[in-house]
């Protein structure tokens, strides 16, 4: 296998989309921004499904499943909702098609036009909250704790894999609570779960905070987010969780009675993760050789190959890497033997490597002499010599240990990539480099729009639970509270 | 809870209504023919899943996902599979909305038309088939062996819940091989797992065969499938497996070279089960105090009710109860402890009975003091007085009988309601009263749909492996080879 994708440092958005593509992981369809997830990045989401699923029920949630029509009526009922999400869109207006009476092939039948369009859900508070409605009655029926996973639809103009598809995969949870404090807290709650998840299973360390009023989710009265920095010092937003305050139960009057009888408008939250975390996996570890995954994510954690030359050395090799393969199992490590005989040893390297197994252990003739193996490292390329007694507790605790590295490693980037900046021209120019920048701002819409306009940065937080350090905004000298998180972003 | 379901032998198809209603599974959506599945019911789909997909793993299978969207122009590619396929479908038109300038609300922006309207995938074979063409090119490269969960949408006319529905949840396998043998070999294997899941799992007995021509897949050369038996008579298919021959290769110019370098057409299967297995579970087994599940199947296997008076009494009993949680919960058993006050006990059993949680574990006063529980079982409504001590090693125990009996008792149902029959006046007398009917049949569509249209009756399968029984067709007298299986079906 030759070197087959282009360098990170020479083009970072070729090398993904060539990375995504050689380590098998999706791949375009004939459907314009729509996506085929192959197998190898479907096992990805599959093992951030479940893990996810864990953390949701652990906090008290059940899954459910809504339409993936919504009636174009329903985008209309809360208004700023409509504003942020009816414009790109997949519309249904006819439910049959007929035979060509001028040809061969089909038509659309003029007489199956649907009396009102449908949409395909771009999100689903409308419908969801429409079927809340009838759900709760009484402040016994609350909270309701339910969970989505489902396929989303935003008619993107410009797609990237995994990052922006037309087609997306995700998790939406809806929430409904009696009170305001329940509401808050669930908010807060869930982006932390997406916090724990981003660090402990992606290595990814994220940025806990609330998104400005511009930069909201429409309909919610406040947007809490994670925000994780790129190889190339671009801000990926990565989670959000938004608290809704009454206004869904309002437009579709969700009216519970309290203790004491009185009708009272449900509070609400929503809350989502999509396959873009995929994306976000690739571009905060991944090198030039290609993927690199933390090992609690990787579908397979140990790859084995036999260092052979002829049958015969292929079958000792195999038989004496049959044990390790079974003492790994049996320790619940996944791990394949590559007895290909049809591709050489160093391409077997190549396209492990580019599919970021986290582990490598090689066996050659003299291993075998020697009974020991070679253990080979994705996220270092250190390579050792190891005993083959007590192989299955090595690699247990290797992989423990890498899973850490590749998380120090991006912590370490974000913090030597994140500044502290007080003067506007000097923000102008490092922007250009990337990073998180630690700036003041006045609070105002206008310097915000004026700072992107400008330097194409956006606020992508206001950190959450940072200690109050009054300052002056570096555009307008007016006063500001707390130093809020600027960066370009995806 | 008041009796509140329609009994099942006044109206078999209201009760099965009331049943999903009130057992909190589904209801119908505010869109025309698509349910919300509520969490109950989805649970039971995750236990459905997450078994199935174990399934199908052990088989050698990987999952993927394919674009929910089908361009128009990929239906026609396979003459039989658009005829069956193409006509009752959603369409996409458009990809904007905008703001009504006659007024308030949205409406479909005319300038956004798509060039190519897309389909809501009602299976998703072409676009797969479209996609392998990258993936094959050489022996090496097979077999290809995805499965893929998904909503997929087939606009029904007349809909009910689980059972047919306008959008419904499924999982779709999708194989590619370099022969023909080993084609088969795998439409056989995936049928026979859903053979075994059905009663394994489902407690759930079903015919295996093949379904005659007409009752064929569209595009396939032959379609297994999976027959149970409802209690109202009639015919259910749980699940297809179709041998798609080098139909959908050739549509999509899917070719391979051999180890001789010599170019042929891939074959092909695919096979699926969907929600409609849960509409299946329920009418199989429940009973007119609403469901009775598999112990294997239900979310919830056990559930704790304290019979009380007073506060203090119930805080006695639920303390006496904890440790009986905790002994369940060790052994795997999912349990819950109803310590509701607002309700009386008699409404907590029936609304368990209803939810058809397969245990009911009561205990009062007086089990307090002589160390005992009071166990019930949902399938037969026996109740029995039990200590206290080794209680969880007896619930393990009754949880597998309780599971044997609910299939027993289908498999016994079944075979009450299997006729062979060889004398069509008796044939259409007879079939009145539902049931699986033995019957010979001359092989030609003309008899068979003479037949359908007579009696109503289709041929739910030919049955596998059975003995060769030559005999003469009921209604033209002209030979046969074997009995086929007739009946009413949903």
């Amino acid at each position: 296998m030759a070197k087959e994708i282009t360098n990170r440092e020479e083009n970072y958005a070729l090398w993904y989309n060539n990375l995504v593509v050689k380590a098998d992981l999706a791949e375009n369809s004939s459907v314009r921004g729509c996506m085929v997830i192959k197998p190898y990045g479907y096992a990805i989401w599959e093992k951030i499904q479940r893990t996810l699923d864990e953390m949701f029920k652990e906090t008290g949630h059940v899954n459910a499943y809504f339409p993936l029509f919504i009636p174009k009526s329903f985008l209309s009922k809360e208004a700023e909702h409509v504003e942020g999400f009816a414009k790109e869109c997949a519309v249904v207006t006819h439910h049959r098609l007929m035979n060509d009476p001028g040809g061969k092939g089909v038509v659309v039948d003029p007489e199956a036009k649907l009396e009102e369009e449908l949409i395909i859900r771009p999100t689903s508070e409308t419908i969801i909250w429409n079927t809340y409605k009838n759900w709760i009655k009484s402040y016994r029926d609350l909270p309701v704790l339910c969970n989505q996973w489902a396929n989303v639809v935003r008619w993107e103009m410009r797609t990237r894999l995994f990052l922006r598809t037309a087609e997306f995969l995700w998790q939406e949870g809806h929430t409904a609570h009696a009170t305001q404090q329940e509401a808050v807290e669930e908010t807060e709650r869930m982006v932390n779960v997406y916090a724990s998840f981003a660090r402990d299973w992606m290595a990814m360390p994220v940025l806990v905070g609330s998104k400005t009023p511009s930069e909201r989710f429409a309909g919610a009265l406040d947007t809490l987010c994670i925000e994780a920095l790129m190889q190339d010092g671009k801000a990926l937003q990565a989670g959000t969780s938004h608290f809704l305050g009454q206004n869904f139960a309002k437009a579709f009057d969700v009216q519970f009675a309290g203790k004491e009888g009185k009708l009272e408008y449900v509070w609400a939250t929503s809350w989502g993760v999509s396959t873009r975390l995929i994306g976000a996996l690739i571009m905060a570890h991944s090198d030039n050789s290609g993927l690199v995954l933390p090992p609690k994510l990787a579908p397979l954690q140990v790859i084995l190959v036999p260092i052979y030359k002829g049958s015969e050395e292929l079958t000792q090799l195999a038989e004496y890497l049959q044990p390790v393969k079974k003492a790994l199992e049996a320790k619940g490590i996944t791990v394949k033997l590559d007895d290909r005989d049809n591709v050489r040893s160093g391409f077997k390297f190549a396209e492990w490597e580019m599919k970021g197994v986290p582990v490598r252990i090689a066996a050659g003739p003299r291993d075998l002499q020697q009974e020991t193996l070679e253990v080979a490292r994705r996220d270092t390329f250190e390579k050792q010599s190891v005993p083959k007694e007590g192989i299955a507790d090595y690699i247990a605790q290797l992989l423990v240990t890498i899973q850490d590295n590749i998380y120090k490693k991006a912590l370490d980037f974000r913090e030597a990539h994140t500044f502290t900046i007080d003067s506007y021209p000097e923000f102008k120019t490092r922007i250009e480099d990337g990073g998180f920048f630690l700036c003041h701002w006045d609070g105002t819409p206008e310097t915000e729009a004026k700072i992107k306009e400008e330097t194409k940065a956006t606020i992508r937080c206001i950190p959450a639970g940072a200690p109050p350090e009054p300052g002056t905004c570096m555009v307008t000298g007016k006063p500001s509270a707390q130093r809020v998180v600027f960066a370009r972003a995806y």
